[in-house]
């Protein structure tokens, strides 16, 4: 079984990319030449896949494309897909799953069990103990929410407890008490670079998951002098939007490809 | 369309209680002979709604129950079947979501618009941008994670800023800032009577959640008299394996019909 962090690792050492794309397709938005087809979800999956495989370190389908349009099978035919034909390729369920122990297993089940990804993304407002039950699969990555991409995020991730904001309380427990199987990421936005460069501080070479580049506006320059290890890398930069639906038109695994390039070159700019 | 608040204060008030029963099925634990069925959550969900039905204001499935084994449709026909034949009784789908705005859409919609939903369970770690694309629905019920009945709840929820821990805060902008539909609950969980008191004086008379009695320990009198408002309601209690696997047996759907009166019970006589 392939260990996610160090298949990350890798990718970002010799095929030289820190981009993640993000499969999130919305059947309204996809080519209309694929929205008469059976699984037209999938169908644009692998148009994209093929078009970027070389592009990217991870792919990161969220599960809520799939799930509002009764499209699970497509999601197992995606991750299917890339595992079949791109081996070396880690996938990301994007689920931002908590709840308590019990449910927490189910969750792990649903993640590791029905779609084989090798990673997931989890919510800790529910505590540690919520966490365990994904913690336990070694060489999954376990990628915790810590200071999210939206403009809402400091509504609860900013509150000050003993002059530490919850976002650096989250990333200093990771550290110290979550790590214990040496699997955890973090969720840090590049929307905000002073966060991603404290995160940074407290984390060492602890990788982020970093959303927020292309249609939620992130810097590119500023995320990655921000958010790098210090081998230069450490960060999962996600995009979705912005290359999956860079042409409307049957152009548009040309253009994803174009967008994709665009991006990773920009990110190894600033390395 | 059912407003859910409305059912539930009608179903705390005309059928004289405060129950919900989680429907959680998890096919090593049901009885035997569901087992080779086909269609095996969907038969004993069915057993189990048929038995308690004159004694719930509410039911409520965990989705990972479902997904974990790839049973949505087994969900679908349950909540159908819910509404079909018994459409007073509102049903909550328990996910716990929580994502940027253009994702957590596509979570309303799987809950509302697939499942045909009357309330949805939402984490508010992301902050309150991410919860208004399921607060606009107005006759649902959107129920916010406050202090969960979880051990580890304390590790984030208990932090203090300003003197005031993350639960209080969350429960004040429930009341305050994220209940402009007056479609909004808080899960509070039996397990922490004290919290359940300070939040209930917080809120006035927002209707909660309460995990936490059962298989969780949480005692019910303490529970009740320290979550009620000021009609001696206020609360869906919920329990789920104390009662859908009171009897691993074929009498099963007898045994959590007893299960579910006996704690219906207990829990008036307290209110």
């Amino acid at each position: 079984m392939m260990n996610f962090i160090k298949a990350v690792r890798s990718a970002w050492e010799h095929k030289d990319t820190l981009l993640c794309v993000g499969l999130d397709p919305d059947l309204e938005k996809i080519p209309w030449h694929l929205r008469e087809m059976d699984e037209p979800l999938l169908e644009f999956n692998k148009a994209i896949i093929d078009s970027t495989c070389d592009l990217v370190c991870a792919y990161k389908p969220q599960i809520a494309f799939y799930s509002a349009s009764k499209a699970e099978k497509q999601l197992e035919a995606t991750i299917d897909y890339i595992h079949t034909r791109y081996p070396d390729i880690p996938v990301i369920l994007d689920s931002k799953r908590g709840d308590i122990a019990s449910t927490a297993s189910m969750y792990a089940k649903e993640a590791f069990e029905r779609y084989h990804t090798d990673a997931v993304t989890v919510n800790p407002y529910m505590g540690g103990d919520t966490l365990d039950p994904f913690l336990k699969h070694k060489d999954k990555g376990i990628i915790i929410l810590c200071r999210t991409s939206n403009p809402g995020a400091a509504d609860i991730q900013d509150l000050e407890s003993d002059g530490k904001k919850i976002y650096r309380i989250i990333a200093r427990k990771a550290s110290e008490e979550w790590n214990y199987n040496g699997n955890v990421l973090l969720v840090v936005g590049a929307t905000y670079p002073r966060e991603l460069k404290e995160i940074r501080s407290i984390t060492g070479d602890m990788p982020f998951l970093v959303p927020g580049i292309g249609a939620q506006g992130g810097d590119i320059e500023e995320a990655v002098r921000n958010g790098m290890d210090h081998d230069r890398a450490g960060m999962i930069i996600n995009s979705s939007r912005s290359i999956i639906y860079a042409s409307p038109e049957r152009d548009f695994s040309a253009a994803a490809r174009n967008a994709a390039m665009n991006l990773r070159n920009e990110i190894n700019l600033y390395r």
